[in-house]
């Protein structure tokens, strides 16, 4: 089989540049290519892809930016022809850096932006992407036996645990929670879409936790210290769960337990 | 009980204007305020407002622009100083008129554009109007006896079944789908911010079933005879719905045939 690749977007810190870490360090065999809005900027990264010397490629993407996107998808394509994972990692609370208490807060730009980032941002990663994930080699997930439901790629589209309508018993944050719930229907839709094709690509949304990185930072003195993970334990929960993802659990949301959330 | 105001908002045409002539016809105490981007090109409501001296006024609102909105509520704060109900009815498939079928079709401008009129405008509507329906004279629902149950106003995001993650079946129409989810998630946290207060403002999605409007125009003979509703009984129905709403009802789905939708 070829060694896998996997291309995790917002690398530059928090999670994306945990999921980086782990595959680097985990998957003696396989490829990361990074993607964050400032190359230049993201210090830890270069000190990553020195300390992996050929395995690490960075590329700059905005994704608010479809050509950016556009341009990283002919990049990959030309370095590699295809790809095994793409963890859509980048978001934020609100441009504010804190989610609405109140609709006093709301305003019609600062759910735009959020949505643009959070939601729109994945989706069109998706439509340039897939065709490569498409290509891939299976490298990540668990393959069944039959072929016909073997799969080529996995999108994993991190959401969040205040992203369910179900599970919304206490309110606020609106621009992230409608962005998160709009991700929820993204990933159910290509979930269709991509498992209609042979071969076949998993898409499943994935809740880290609460997890200790600046877009939390607001927050961390509410969190009780063992329900905040370090990015690097949620990184660990989040892989576990990608090694175990085959095509019967694709189009659902998963807590870092393993656990299904509901819409 | 001071007469009942309602507001509609997507006046001009379909299921917006069906509802300015089902309150005006069936509520003979009620002032309905009309709002639509264009009112001199909106001939229709300009006849019923002549069939209904006095008791309907239409007011330029574009969803898309928040100012618009702060304008409308200006308005009818002067002149009514209060509201209670506000239908949040416009919206589009795609801004090319037809939902995309698969990801080829998807681009970051088409999903901003429906995101921006689907699911924003009905949340900044919110943000403007709820101070008034928080004044309102719960003209509209039914009240339980128990006072600190009564509600004042009453908000109906219209939604659509596609827009339900969970029961997504067939996939494609990704813009639409997600400014959907998006608008339940919306719904939902109003139900909460708003219901905690006192008076309370219930909020609900209603699905109007398929029908007969511009919007579904490329469909329709997709649909068979039976299953196309009129945008007259599409109200009929939803409104028979809005006469059953208290505070117990809020923060839900339904179809227009009063069964809960799932997320
Ligand atoms: N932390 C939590 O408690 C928590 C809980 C639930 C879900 N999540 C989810 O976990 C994911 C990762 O968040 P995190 O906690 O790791 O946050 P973080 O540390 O704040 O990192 C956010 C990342 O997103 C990137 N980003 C923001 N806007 C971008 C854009 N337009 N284009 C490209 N990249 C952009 C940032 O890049 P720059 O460095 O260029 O700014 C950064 O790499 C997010 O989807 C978040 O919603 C986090
Ligand atoms: N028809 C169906 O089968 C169906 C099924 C499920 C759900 N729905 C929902 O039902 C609701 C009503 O749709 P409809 O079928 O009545 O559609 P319609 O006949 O196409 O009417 C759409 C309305 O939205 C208005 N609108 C569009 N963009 C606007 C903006 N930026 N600002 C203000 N108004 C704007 C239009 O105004 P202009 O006249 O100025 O263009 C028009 O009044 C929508 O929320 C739709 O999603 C419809």
């Amino acid at each position: 089989m070829a060694a896998p690749v996997a291309l995790i977007q917002g690398a530059s810190r928090g999670l994306g540049f945990g999921f980086c870490k782990y595959i680097l360090k985990n998957k003696s065999l396989a490829t990361v290519v990074a993607t964050c809005r400032n190359p230049d900027g993201a210090a830890e990264l270069r000190s990553l892809a020195g300390q992996h010397p050929g395995r690490l490629m960075v590329l700059r993407l905005d994704v608010n930016h479809e050509e950016d996107i556009r341009g990283a998808a002919e990049r990959v394509k030309e370095s590699f022809g295809r790809l095994d994972l793409v963890v859509n990692s980048s978001a934020m609370l609100h441009p504010s850096g804190k989610g609405e208490t109140s609709l006093r807060d709301v305003s019609a730009q600062g759910i735009i932006s959020t949505l643009t980032t959070n939601t729109v941002g994945p989706l069109v990663m998706a439509k340039y992407f897939s065709p490569l994930l498409l290509k891939g080699s299976g490298g990540f997930g668990q393959q069944p036996a039959e072929k016909a439901k073997q799969h080529s790629g996995i999108i994993v589209n991190i959401t969040a645990k205040v992203g369910s309508i179900g599970d919304n018993g206490l309110g606020g944050w609106y621009s992230y929670r409608m962005s998160k719930a709009a991700l929820n229907m993204a990933t159910r839709n290509l979930s269709i879409e991509l498992g209609r094709s042979r071969p076949k690509v998993v898409c499943v949304s994935l809740h880290p936790g609460t997890v200790n990185t600046d877009l939390s930072r607001p927050y961390h003195r509410n969190v009780p210290q063992d329900k905040l993970f370090s990015a690097e334990h949620s990184v660990n929960c989040l892989m576990s769960i990608v090694d175990t993802l085959n095509i019967e659990k694709t189009g659902k949301a998963y807590s870092w337990d393993g656990t299904e959330l509901p819409w």
